[in-house]
Order: C-alpha cells, then sequence, then structure tokens
C-alpha cells in the first residue's frame, strides 16, 4: 500500500484496488485526511460526509458495491444536486436546501461505485460572483471559476476526480489556473438531469482530473459504456495552431509557450499548421453573451422575483441587468448568428484533427475580487466542441499555464487519444 | 360580473378585470368551486392550493402584484418544480418532496401576476404509465398523456391555462383528446429550469388553453416580452396538408373531416397543397425512440439505482428496458439521423406557410392502461418544430380531435396568426 493513495489517479489507484494492494476504504480516508488537513485554509468544499463516504467505502471493499468506479473518491461542484448533501448553487438563498434526487451525473458515478465525498464551491449560481475558495498552488490566486472548488480540490489531492460545469469558461479555466485537466463533451453528450440549467443553449458538465486517462474513464460511466484500456493514439495527429484574435491579449510566456509546442509537436511528427477562425466566427462572444444572459434572467425567474435583495449586486448588475436589457429579437438573431458560424465547422476542420490554442490568457491573477478572463470560452463554447486542458506549460511566475484542444463536433474519443499524444510528446 | 368565469378564455377574463368587470378573487374562487365541484371525479389535480392561490389573488386585486397575467388562474404539470407545492413526478418516489424553487416558466407566470392554484396529474415521469386523471369529457376514456392533468383541467374549466411538457406526444395528444388547445414552442424557444429532464434532446415546455390568443399571451410572458395585442393573420396561409404515413392508421372519420378542412380553407382563399415529407423522415420514429430511451435511462439513473422497486413494471419493461439496451453508438447515429432530416427542413417549407395534418389518430381511446397512441408525435417531435392544435374536428362517437398546424422553426409567431386565421374559416 502507498503511504499517499491521495496522489494517484483514479486510473492509477483503482488498478492498485484491483490488484489488491489498496482498499477503498484507504483511498478514501487518505483523501478525506487530505481535506481535512488543507480545506481549512483553501476552502474547497462547502459539505464534506465523511461518515457517507466511509460507509460507501466499506461497501467496496465488502463487495457490496461494484463498477467501474468501485472505490474512487470523487467531489460534485455544488451547482448539481444530491439527495443526501445540501445543494446550495452557491447563493445563501439556498443554505441548507436538500434536494429530493442525485443528478444524472452523481447517480451515475454512485452506480458505477465511486464514493462522493462531498461538493464544491461554485461561484454564485455558477455565474461571476467569486466563492471563498483560493488557488491551492498560490493561496494569494484565484482558483478561476466558476467550478472553482473542483479544480482546487483536484489540485490539491482531495480527490482524484471532480464534475465541474461550464457556460462559458467555467471548466477549462479553472483547471488551467490550478495545473489539473480538464474537460467538457461534445454538447448534448452528458446529461444535466438535476444539474442547475444556466444557460441550456451552452451548459455542459465539466470533468476535472489529473490525467486524460481518468477522463475517459469517467466518460465510459457517464455515457454508459463498458470502459475500454485508454491509450494514447498511435499516430500523431493534424494539428491546427490557432492564436485567436485574443493573441494580444496572451501572457507574453504563454505566447513563446505555445509556439514552441508547436513547433516540438511538429518535430515529434505531427502537422502542425497556422490556422485563422472563419471571419464569421468574430460574432460568436457577443452572441455568446446575448444569448447567455438572456436565458439566465430566464431560468432564475424565481430568485430575481422572489430574492432580489439576496443576489449579489455584482450579479444583479452584470449578467441580469444585461439579461433584463437584452430583447428576444436580440437574442433570436444571436441564436441564429451561432448557427450559422457552426456551419463552418466541418470547413475548419476539413485538414486537421484539433484545434490547439490557449486554455486561458495567462496564470491565474492575483487577488478574489474576479475569476479571472473567460475571453477564450466565449469564442469556442458557442460552438459546442468537445475541449481538453492539459497542464503543459509554467507561467512567468512558474503558475501552470493550460493547452487548450478542441476537437469536431462527436469526435471526443479521438480528441482525448490525440491529447494523449500531444502530452506524452511536449 | 358574469356568473360563471371559470368558462371564459384568459385574454376574456382579464379584459373584464381592465373593465372593472371582475376581480381576480371572483375568477379564482370560480375556478376553485369547479375543481371543487368536478375533481373528486376527474383527478385532474395531485394538488390544490386554495389558501395560497386566494392570498395571490387578493394581492392582484389590491394591486400588489401587477403584470399581463394579473390574476389568471393557471396549473403546472407535477414534473415542474414548485417551492410551496410539493412535486412528485407522477411517482410514489417523491410523495411530498418539495423543491426549494419554482421552475423558470411557473416563476415567470407567478412574476406575470398568475395565480397557481394547483398541480396535475403527469404520467409516471412524464412516460408512458397512466395517472388517475379521466377524460372530462367522457368519464371512460383517457384524458392522453403526459400532460393528462392539465389537458383534463383546462377541458373541465377548471383553469383557463395550463403547462403540460412534451417529448413525443405529450401536450398535442392530451389536448386533441380533451378538445382543448395546446402548443410547443420552437425546441429551445421556452426556458426548462426546474422542469425535470426527460431527454433534453427533445423536452419542450406545453401551453394548454382554450384560446389560441392565451397561447400567445402566454407566449408573451414566458419569452418576457411585452404582451401584443393578437390577432388572427389577414391574409390567407400557404398550407402543406400531409397525410403523413400514418394515414391508413387514422380514424376514418378524422381522414374524412382532415379532406373537408383542407378543402374548405382553399375555398375560404388559403392556398391548400398536399405535401409528401422528404423520404429520409421514415427514419424520425425509430430515431426518435432511440434517443429518447438513451437519454431517459441516464436522466432517471438515480431511481433506477436506488428505488428500482418502485418504478412501474411498464416503465421498466419499457422505456428504461429499452434505454439500457441502447449503445452509445446507436445513440450517437440516431441523432446525426436527425441532424441530417432537420437539413430539409428549408426545402420543406419552401412554398408553405405551415404544415397542416393531425393531432392524434383519432378520438381518445377507451380505457385508462394506455395513453393512446404518440405516433405522430414521434414523427414530427425530432424536427423541433412549433406547433399547435386546434379542437376542430367530432369524430365517430362526437369525441374531439384536433388539426395540427406546424410552423418553421422559429415561426411561432406566424404560425400562431395562421392557426387563428384557419380556426376562424373552418
Amino acid at each position: 500500500m502507498p503511504h499517499s493513495p491521495f496522489r494517484l489517479t483514479a486510473t492509477e489507484a483503482l488498478g492498485r484496488i484491483a490488484a489488491g494492494d489498496l482498499t477503498a476504504r484507504e483511498w478514501t480516508e487518505s483523501c478525506l485526511d487530505r481535506i481535512e488537513a488543507l480545506d481549512r485554509e483553501i476552502r474547497a468544499f462547502v459539505h464534506v460526509d465523511p461518515a457517507g463516504a466511509r460507509k460507501a467505502a466499506a461497501e467496496v471493499d465488502a463487495g457490496r458495491r461494484k463498477g467501474p468506479l468501485a472505490g474512487a473518491p470523487f467531489a460534485a461542484k455544488d451547482i448539481i444536486d444530491t439527495h443526501d448533501m445540501p445543494t446550495a448553487y452557491g447563493s445563501e438563498i439556498y443554505a441548507g436546501a436538500r434536494p429530493a434526487a442525485d443528478a444524472s451525473p452523481v447517480a451515475m458515478a454512485r452506480a458505477a461505485g465511486a464514493v462522493l465525498l462531498g461538493k464544491t464551491v461554485t461561484t454564485e449560481f455558477a455565474n461571476l460572483t467569486p466563492g471563498p475558495t483560493l488557488n491551492p498552488l498560490a493561496i494569494d490566486r484565484t482558483p478561476g471559476g466558476s467550478s472553482s472548488g473542483s479544480a482546487a480540490a483536484v489540485a490539491a489531492g482531495m480527490v482524484p476526480l471532480a464534475y465541474g460545469t461550464q457556460t462559458t469558461q467555467s471548466t477549462i479555466r479553472p483547471a488551467s489556473y490550478c495545473g489539473v485537466h480538464g474537460y467538457c463533451p461534445t454538447q448534448g453528450d452528458f446529461r444535466l438531469s438535476g444539474v442547475r440549467e444556466a444557460a441550456g443553449s451552452f451548459d455542459r458538465l465539466g470533468l476535472i482530473t489529473r490525467s486524460i486517462a481518468d477522463i475517459a474513464l469517467l466518460r465510459d460511466v457517464l455515457i454508459r459504456r463498458r470502459p475500454r484500456t485508454f491509450e494514447a493514439c498511435p499516430e500523431p495527429p493534424s494539428i491546427g495552431f490557432c492564436r485567436t484574435q485574443l493573441w494580444p491579449t496572451m501572457d507574453p510566456t504563454l505566447q513563446a509557450e505555445l509556439l514552441r509546442a508547436a513547433a516540438r509537436l511538429g518535430e515529434a511528427g505531427a502537422s502542425v499548421v497556422e490556422i485563422e477562425l472563419p471571419a464569421v466566427f468574430a460574432i460568436l462572444p457577443d452572441a455568446h453573451r446575448t444569448v447567455s444572459s438572456f436565458e439566465f434572467v430566464r431560468n432564475f425567474a424565481f430568485e430575481i422575483d422572489r430574492h432580489w435583495e439576496r443576489i449579489s449586486p455584482q450579479l444583479r448588475h452584470g449578467r441580469i441587468a444585461d439579461g433584463l436589457a437584452t430583447t428576444y429579437e436580440r437574442y433570436v438573431a444571436a441564436g441564429a448568428a451561432i448557427a450559422q458560424a457552426r456551419t463552418q465547422l466541418p470547413a475548419v476542420f476539413e485538414k486537421i484533427d484539433l484545434i490547439m490554442t490557449a486554455s486561458t490568457l495567462g496564470e491565474a491573477p492575483h487577488g478574489f475580487k474576479s475569476t479571472g478572463s473567460a475571453a477564450i470560452g466565449a469564442l469556442f463554447t458557442p460552438l459546442g466542441l468537445p475541449c481538453i486542458t492539459i497542464p503543459a506549460f509554467k507561467g512567468p511566475t512558474a503558475m501552470p499555464m493550460g493547452l487548450q484542444a478542441l476537437g469536431p463536433l462527436g469526435g471526443d474519443d479521438a480528441l482525448l487519444a490525440q491529447a494523449a499524444w500531444i502530452e506524452a510528446n511536449l
């Protein structure tokens, strides 16, 4: 038995359990110890359930709970319903609220044997107002948002697997800032029953882990497919390196790292070409904001109507004011513009397997007034592409920065295998 | 003041309130009386809240609650969350469960001044297993499903407005069987936060009323647009009359009525042409079933894993068995086939404003073992088109049968105005 099973990825630890070298109880205790040791400071969790976790782990060790994730500790962003833990959506309005059911992704992981340790901090209603979580790599910096606690918990070794969500950049950004892996599937690929809707046109579940193999495993569970052994793709992929219109706003160290990575991957055998996104994609950030804000104020009509004073001023004056001022005509036009942009996707991917770009504009910023820029998300998220961030680079102060890879719609399995090739060859 | 305000449409009664001829309290009391008188037998409601309704109505009369629906009684299918009434999703698993928030459509109607009287019967999880509701027009027949209670409540005069949902035919069918109006918007047009997801690729909110003007009013509230005065379109529409592949299975009286309606609308000035759906649409019913079942078992993973014995055998052996046997590959292929079919829609609507077809295969069937055939829904629902049923016809035993009109994606406003023209000219 290793002294610190919390350091293992889920795939590694599951292998040790299968080999008889680790028990679910030891793994869970190791993660609970880690939470106990660190989370008073980091504040990744809003709720931890040690008793429930120990009981579930004991059932795994007794052979009464089985499945491809049997014994794997995980955490869920507190925008995701749980029947046995409170779910507050990052708002005081719902302090202590207890849903009647587990959300689909929680239920599916548990049915596969996974052990839910607790609920992680989300920004208020998965929007911009930060929660109390610190970046475990530098406690004077934001962990990013809105899946702040999930990224911090995985980065700090409190859990190997955590769920986030993403409507703009809420999985890729915190994963990048915290130096872990983050992934969102092709839009619509994972079910969201019991996950509080922010903007249904864009909402996706996000997976946060410390390896691509763990993403692939959890993905198999969520689409209810027999897990396959994950392997990097044997052939080098065709990479479209995309600076995007945001290049001038990126940290120069990140620019240099991206260029160096492109060169290195080319030397390793990949075809790497610089691509420019179709001109029509320039409308995407504005269209994304229009659609998100319009849908947000309708989804949160109850809170706006009944609990106005308990919504943060930042949310009221930002997203909500924006949404209330957005007309239906503008909303419809923005949706149509996004649909039109998506028709260009087959051409974008005609000669490349994936787009390689930055995950964020740079390192996690200092301070906690904001969760950092979501600009790259606003550009790509409306397209619904599967995307992954790999903790590939170090910034000017040695904080992590992610390399983001995006595949064609429905190309999730290939994207993960190609991302693993990239990771192995950097 | 009329003696029976429960008989009025919402638009009519709101006009009388504006004119000082009716109070919200009188309107609500009239509907509550109607429920009291009839619902012991019809069983449209699973929960009624007279005290809450009286309080809300009194606030309207006192001028403290305003809005375009101020004082309008309504009901919500029990698949839709309410913070002050139980929400059981048609399942004993959730008997007495109380969500923390109102679903988006409930909150938006209430914010517009509407008065929620109660929750209406849904089939189990909005799937096939019938609830206890009888058809108010013939108590030995099904009201249709899954929005059984909402259609029955509106037909019986218990409320002028009710919410249903539709994943296959769950609004159009019960509205047709009960002789009222039913409408689903272009897919994605109304927000579904707090509405239990069955199959997110198809789920839509449905509106059930006794007039097209009421649908238009409620639609304006749900997209948060200043309500406009509703009028039938002044010009006769171009109608594509479509028998569909289901024609041979339709009641001969319905066939004759549809043909007569096509002729009459032509005489009234409409261009009426017979159209055939593209051959590729033949795959839609199978693809709809594949996608629905796959998504259903993932959305209900919690109930399947933890409450298996409390799920009805009909649901376990039907939708759930189907979903568990559906592979991800088949699901993805079905989704792609539907997307491919949708690319034909611009050609379908190139020369017509709307498709005119049947709402159901005939009158509401006798008995309560099933809620009737959803075959027409399985054909059209995957396309996401806005659709409306008008209680236009009488069947062989004088039960109502609907005429269904479907418009192009995003053409909701025009569709409602054209449907009103059709209704006026039949």
